[in-house]
Parts: C-alpha cells; structure tokens; sequence
C-alpha cells in the first residue's frame, strides 16, 4: 500500500523541541507526548483543512457532545525504526478502515484517507527523531475523533474534531500478567458496540478491572455477557489459547474487536504450520485443559500489548497456574512478528509500510 | 430534603446576561445556556474548592482520558417555578444518589452532597431569573463528571472535572413519538454498564437510532441484548405498557437506568388505585395485546421527555397504531405529576424542594 501525501496541510512548527527532556529508558506507557499534533475539523458537512501544530491543550465547550454522549472513537498504532534509520508502519490500511468502521457505528462522519494516513504521514516525518530505533522502541500513535457539537440533547454531533497524538513506548505491561475470567461483568453486548473502538468500552471495564486488580489480577478475559461460557478478549488484547499443539481464537464478531495483531498471528502462525482453530473456547474447556495438562499456553495480542504471555487465570476464586514451557508458541511468533515489524527479517506478507 | 448551602465556593459574575438574546417561546432542548455554571475539580485525590463563573469554554489537553476512553458521566434534573416565583427542584436526592451510584460504576470519584446539592442550590439562586413561570417552562440542569487526567493508557484517571450547566428547556420532543421495538442492536450487556448515566450509553444509541429516525421513527425501544423477547426502555425514557387498565414497566436492573419520573409514575398511580405490575412484558405479549385491542396505552417517563405518549410502534416491519382513547392514564399522571413539579397540587410525597 502506498500512503498519500496531504498536500494541501498547514503546518505550524513548535519553537522549540521537548525530546532532550525525554527519558527514553524510563517511558511509562501513553503520558508522554512528542512535540507536534494533527488536527482536522469536521464542520458544516465537511472536513477543513488539516494542521500539524505544537502539541497543546485546546478549548472546548462544556456542552461539547463528546462529553456527555461519549461519541468519541480512536485506534492504537505504532511506528517501527529499522538499523538503517527508516521508519516504518504495520499494517496502517488496518487501522484507517478499522477507525472508519468504528466512526460509521458511532453515526460519526469517515474521515478521509488523505486526512487519516497522508496527515499520519507528514506528522511522521515531522516527528521521526520520536522514534527511536532498537526492539522494543516504537512511536505509538493515537488517531481519535470527539463529538465537539454543542448540545445537551442525545443525539449525533454535527461538528467532530480528528487529531493525532504521538507518544514513544516501550512495554505496556511491565511484569507478570494474570488474568481473572468475567464471571458476571462483561464488555460488550449483542448488538452493541463491543466490535468499534469506541471510548465508552474501555471505561466500562475500568471498575471491574480495578476490583481484579485489587486480587492481584492484571486483566479479565471477557466472556460473552448472556452466558459467561464462552471466552472472548481481554480489555485491550485478544487472547489465544494453546491446547496441546493448536492454538484457539474466538471468532470476531459485534463484541469482538477485529483485532490487527490477532489476524497478524493466525497468518503467521498458518505459515509456520502451526495448527489455528478460530473458534470460541468455552470456560469448562479451558477448566479441563487446565487440569488435565493440555493447556499449554495463554496469550494476549495487541498493538500496545504486541504477544503478551499470560502466567495464570482465575475461575471462580480458584487459580490456575499455567506450566513453564520451552517451546513457547508465545515467544516464537512474537519473535517473528517483531523482527518483520522492525524490518529484521523479510516481510513476506506485505504488512509493512514505509514513511 | 434540606439543600445544604456551600460555604466555601469562589463566585465570578458575569459581566452581562444574554437572557434578553434568548426567545423562551422557541428553545430547543438542551441549546442555549445560562450565564454561570459551576466548576469544581478532583485533584491530588480530593475535590478542590468550587467556583461559580461565566459559562464559557475551557482548556483540555488532547490526551484527557474522556475523549479516549469515555470515563464520563451525567445526570439530568429539572427546576420549576411556582405562581409565587418560587423555584423548586423535583426529588433531587435521587438525582444526587444516582450520579454517585454511576461515579462508582465508572471508576469515578464521589461528588460529596455539598459540591453537588450545595454548588446547585447557589448556582440556582444566580440564575433564577432563567426559570420561567407557567407549565412547560423549565430550567433543564445538567450536572456531569469528566475525566480530565491525561494519558492514553486504558485505566481510571486520576484528575477529574465536575460542572453543573443550565439550559431553558420546553418540551424534548415535538410532535408525536413512534418507536421501533429493537430487534437486533442493544443498549446495554448483563454486567455492563447499562444502569449507569454513563456517557457512552448513548453515543452507543445514535446509529440504531438514525435507522429508526430515517425510517419515520422518533425512537427504540431496547429490548434484552441476549435474546430480544423482553421489553426494557427507550433511549432517555423508561417505559409504560397499558394493558386492559394495568401499567406494567420493566423492573429496574443492571441493564435498566432507575428513572426518577419511573419511580414517581409507579407511586403515583398506586395512590390513584392504578393497578401497576413490575415485570418484564414480552415482545410476544405485546404483539398479542395490540392484536386483540387490550393494548390501550403506552408512554415513555423520563425527566426530559416528562411523560411522552407513544402512538405507535413498529416490530419486524410491522406497524401497530395505537388505539386513540379517551381516558388516557398516560395524560392523566402527566397532569398530576406536573401538577406536583409545578406546585399546583399538594406534594404528599415531599417530593418537591424549594430553592
Ligand atoms: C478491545 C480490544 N481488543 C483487542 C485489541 C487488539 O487490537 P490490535 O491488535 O488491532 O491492536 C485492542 C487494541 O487495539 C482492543 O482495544
Ligand atoms: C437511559 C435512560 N432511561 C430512563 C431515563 C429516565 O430517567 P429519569 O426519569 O430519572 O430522568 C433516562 C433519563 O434520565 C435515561 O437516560
């Protein structure tokens, strides 16, 4: 895929650069920024004209929609430097047509490909020094878009503000991750809103999660809301399972996010001849595999997470510690998913995109 | 009920009022605000001192956990003026109880009853001379809760905005309301957050909703996300079914918002010698009751909409007109609960408090 250039973009440069101020070994995930933003402006109808400018606060109404309505959507990517100083995008159409999917499920206006990724593409080039090179480095981004219509009145918004944020990341989860199974909350409903980006979903997670991390827990793994049988995602990761030799994933479906890193791993994992069912596990299946010794593995996967092995769940207060294993499915297809990420070794599928 | 007043409160005054701008025989719900509104900020794990200022924008940084993960809550109360140019409020306990019930949902902090009751009985007393006198004329008061901690990582802020803006209001919807009864998208999962004002509860709405609008629809009635046979509640109303001369609404739940004019209904036509049954009614049921002409009534109660009769409703591409009668208990409890509000009657409940 070729990326567009914006041609028509104002750019207004910061005076000076924060970067030298920036601990790069020490980042805590998503709280420090780089020096520019992208913002575009959806007004009578149309989208205006671009501006890459100092990042910054900026005014808003107290009646904004965005605020009392929740219509607000985002994406999570990351930008890549290779050894030979290019920086590089993975799978970025992914997330363009993700985020308009998202925007048409919350009845907000698409926003343009030359706006989304030629805007994403000048920002990068603007901010390429963020990026730092070496695994585990990346640049993360955040597209989002907010309701910034005035009105006290439950309804779409007729004015929306598309901006891109920058910020350099390491891990998101730092240590040993384990994991409780929703037993009566859940994320997402049947004809809801469960397979969009959409802001809402993640602060409804927010008060089961600290009760779990209150255990000790890191994450939940959703299950679905009608019967809490069938395991589904975690809050920010989609999770696979390895019973015996075959990794499961449950289908994508209106509560599942169509996650970019989870179809990432089925290819991945298809070409190494590993074998990929995409079926929903159920909760006593897992309980089985457990007891008898046939689940191997459980991993969460996500653009912020990247393959994020999990050390042990929850059930019913009862835990399950999963085995220390050498050949962990984890590790090698992390492995390989980084190194085409950051250009270490061929990309054979075309997932990557260069600045 | 006693209104605490706020001894510690800082207080700007507007230089001008633009209530003279402001044609109260033409507002549309939720548009236009009053002069002042009511700010207090969380911060450093307590709430900070509120102060009272001129309704205006503010500054927000880009990365404010609101816009992308939706951690924001509201409520909706109303102010009445009586014949004697008093101003009084309509059961404002729930309304207080409830935004903490949501604030905990959320993963919020508690507003404390001096902020909330207190900076609401002082912000009130500045702007009286917005709520008009005579029945439909009403000062709608909208307190809500943002998350303004920056970062985008998904878990709870820790800073938080809290406000209190007013906006003149007549009716909420104009003209007649028929709804579609939902047969494929939902409002809220089990275990979701569905019982909570929470914003993104009804940006989650705004597509479904469109379709239906688009149809010739003015609303949804949500029906149970895991199989769609049980009637729940609209949009911003809780809902009504007579039929023969029995009311049945849906019990309240973790799906179904505790509606303040719902409870009031309920009480209300119990002292009338109303007969009134809290339990699910089936789509079934409906659909059979609308056939054989038992079903008489329904009507939606929601502190916007008051009491919004429904003239009809479609179901797989079906549309059922309801019958036009004469003794409608739907205008009834209209009359007297506004009667209440206005004091025009007699408050038996003590639901009523003077401003
Ligand atoms: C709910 C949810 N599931 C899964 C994912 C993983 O998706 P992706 O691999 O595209 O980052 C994310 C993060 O983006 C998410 O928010
Ligand atoms: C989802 C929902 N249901 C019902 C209601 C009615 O509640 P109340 O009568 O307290 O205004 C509202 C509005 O507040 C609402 O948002």
């Amino acid at each position: 895929m070729e990326l567009k250039t914006l041609s028509e973009i104002d750019i207004i440069s910061a005076s000076t650069s924060k970067i030298n101020q920036v601990d790069f070994e020490n980042l805590t995930f998503g709280n420090v920024f780089t020096d520019h933003m992208l913002v575009c402006d959806f007004e009578n109808g149309a989208w205006q004209k671009p501006v890459i400018k100092p990042y910054e606060p900026f005014m808003i109404d107290p009646s904004a929609k965005v605020f009392h309505y929740g219509q607000a959507i985002f994406e999570g990517m990351k930008a890549y430097k290779d050894t030979h100083d290019d920086v590089w995008l993975f799978r970025p159409d992914e997330n363009f047509h993700r985020f308009n999917k998202s925007a048409s499920r919350m009845a907000m206006p698409e926003v343009p490909e030359d706006v989304f990724m030629g805007g994403l593409h000048k920002l990068l080039e603007i901010e390429k020094n963020w990026v730092k090179k070496g695994k585990g480095n990346t640049l993360y981004i955040r597209p989002f878009m907010i309701a910034t219509g005035h009105g006290v009145i439950a309804a779409p918004s007729s004015e929306y503000r598309f901006m891109i944020i920058l910020s350099p990341a390491r891990a998101y989860y730092s240590g040993e991750v384990k994991v409780i199974i929703a037993e009566h909350f859940s994320r997402a409903a049947n004809g809801g809103i469960g397979a969009a980006k959409a802001a809402g979903n993640y602060s409804a997670q927010f008060y089961p999660t600290k009760l779990a991390n209150e255990k000790g827990f890191q994450q939940i793994i959703w299950t679905d809301d009608a019967t809490h049988t069938k395991l589904e995602e975690a809050g920010t990761m989609n999770v696979f399972f390895r019973i015996n030799d075959t990794l499961f994933t449950a289908p994508t479906s209106e509560r599942i996010l169509d996650g970019v890193t989870r179809k990432s791993v089925i290819e991945l994992a298809k070409r190494e001849n590993i074998n990929v069912e995409v079926r929903s596990v159920l909760v006593d299946e897992l309980i089985a595999a457990a007891k008898d010794g046939s689940l191997k593995e459980i991993f969460g996967a996500g653009t912020a997470a990247v393959i994020n092995p999990i050390v042990g769940f929850s059930y019913k207060d009862t835990y399950y510690e999963l085995p220390k294993i050498e050949n962990s499915m984890a590790l090698e297809i992390k492995e390989k998913l980084t190194n085409i990420q950051y250009k270490l070794a061929e990309d054979t599928f075309g997932w990557t995109v260069k600045i």
